[in-house]
């Protein structure tokens, strides 16, 4: 086994960062260590939490690292930024938080800036999402704006997915209705001490009833609609045991095991897919064909991307 | 040339719709088909709409379409839908918008829905715009949420990408900040006789200077900021003149050529990405090995994706 992958199973926090970063940047050690790491996954509880801008997901979170802690268990937190593939994004959410917890070491917490990774953002948030479980995060929460199919994506590597609505979603409730409602596990209608709140549950409610939702399964969980004020605290505990119970419903049957493989039939598309780009590319640069001149000839209307496409994959490995 | 290509360059919108479900089900047909159109294509300007839920970036589309519309153009619309990849969304937008333009045969819209297509939306979404291209729509206007990473790379097809804001901008800024911000050829201030209009139009230029912003490919052009009122259709003029003054820059140096490039280089990648996915699928399951049998064998922890992906890439082609 590599040093990295030995330091990140006995819980060194530095060895994971270093991973991420490696993760970040695609580098081939990251999949070496990745590879050794994933025997020892699996443990963690992967809870993501989703909603859109402004909906408090971030104070949410950081309640629910404080109760985590003070009961005990071990908590990583993955906050996906919606930034730019092309400059990698504010990290500001990281400095703010990382002072409540700073002393704590039973918490890492990372943001996720999309920098057009080859593999995209869904791939290195859930290698990062390994990475935590593997050094023994007992609960791993990954944060992230629910809008893009990115977005969407990520909430798939989650156990149980929070989706967070506020009060008053007036032009909102079109694309909650349309995108968010398939993944979510549970609702947490935030702000909840603002008026309208009431309503929200109601409207929450009827929507699922008038979708036929039974849970993301089918198998027949009910999904929970929870109330709480995340700035003040409140309702923070009965969202954990919503989480919980949902966590608990999928053990207790075959729910687990179907997500993970779900997961895992994703993992392995997208490890798949990468790899061969990459000998594909590189075997086209060996026989003097570069990307950047095949795409200035195909721009040019000299070819089209079908005929390189053809030409790369009937070359030998 | 095939039947169905030939129909699309004669302008035929049975057969350009009939095209545009084949591209989103993934069909053989449709790479067939778009193969044939290519060297057709780069004809038309394709302008990218984007823009938070509520900017109103649809009654603005629509205003757009009604000027160029009477100014003799041709026009194609893609409006994509921040919809779940499960569903495939609702299509009402469509609905409501074809009664304006029903019989006007010069228009084309149609509402992207998301429906995990194996190439992701991004890819659907550049084919389709190939596909109005190549049936003689002189101007493309893709309206897409700009939140997640799938909508901002869809702003890379275009040649120049207006983004929505609307007064009073509070929490989105910091969203703005970090992820539009570089896509950006342009900005509307859309709703504008709001209050606060004048102090959106101030925020975004000092924006704009701090971050030093000098236009996509850092070879100039200005980015300009127009006010407009869509639903009253004030500014849409100024607006259409500013993407012209945008596009004719393009135009005037190597902008045009570079941005076809960097656009064709992301497909090829896409297309290579799917076919050698495709094959090497085709050649497990060959072997014996189904998809889902290896997915539930990786979640088992019996092997990991890396292990398999490097099976998988050795096989002779």
């Amino acid at each position: 086994m590599t040093a990295l992958a030995d330091r990140v199973l006995a819980g060194d926090v530095r060895a994971a960062a270093r991973l991420m970063r490696l993760i970040d940047d695609a580098q081939p050690e990251a999949e070496a260590a990745l590879r050794e790491l994933w025997p020892r996954t699996g443990r963690a509880q992967i809870v993501g939490i989703t909603g859109n801008p402004g909906a408090g997901k971030s104070t949410l979170v950081d309640r629910l690292v404080a109760l985590l802690r003070a009961r005990g268990k071990t908590v990583g937190v993955l906050a996906v930024d919606p930034t730019s593939p092309f400059t990698g994004g504010a990290i500001l959410g990281d400095r703010i938080r990382m002072q409540d917890h700073a002393l704590d070491t039973g918490v890492f917490i990372r943001s996720m800036a999309t920098r057009g990774q080859l593999g995209g953002l869904s791939r290195a948030t859930s290698d990062c999402a390994r990475v935590l479980d593997a050094m023994g995060k007992e609960v791993v929460l990954i944060e992230t704006v629910g809008v893009g199919q990115d977005e969407v994506e990520i909430c798939r590597l989650a156990h149980t997915t929070v989706v967070v609505v506020v009060p008053g979603l007036g032009d909102d409730i079109q694309a909650i209705k349309a995108g968010i409602l398939e993944v979510a596990d549970l609702f947490a209608v935030n702000k909840s001490d603002r008026e309208g709140a009431d309503r929200t549950v109601r409207d929450l409610r009827s929507m699922l009833e008038l979708n036929h939702v039974v849970g993301k399964d089918q198998g027949g969980h009910e999904i929970a609609i929870v109330k709480c004020v995340a700035s003040r605290g409140e309702g923070i505990e009965e969202l954990w045991n919503a989480i919980e119970a949902h966590y608990r419903w999928l053990r207790g049957g075959d729910g687990l095991l179907a997500r993970e493989t779900q997961r895992a039939r994703h993992e392995l598309v997208e490890v798949l897919r990468e790899r061969l780009l990459r000998v594909a590319l590189d075997r086209l640069a060996q026989n003097g064909a570069r990307l950047d001149d095949l795409a200035l000839r195909i721009a040019r209307r000299e070819t089209d991307p079908y005929s390189v496409a053809d030409e790369a994959a009937s070359f030998p490995p």
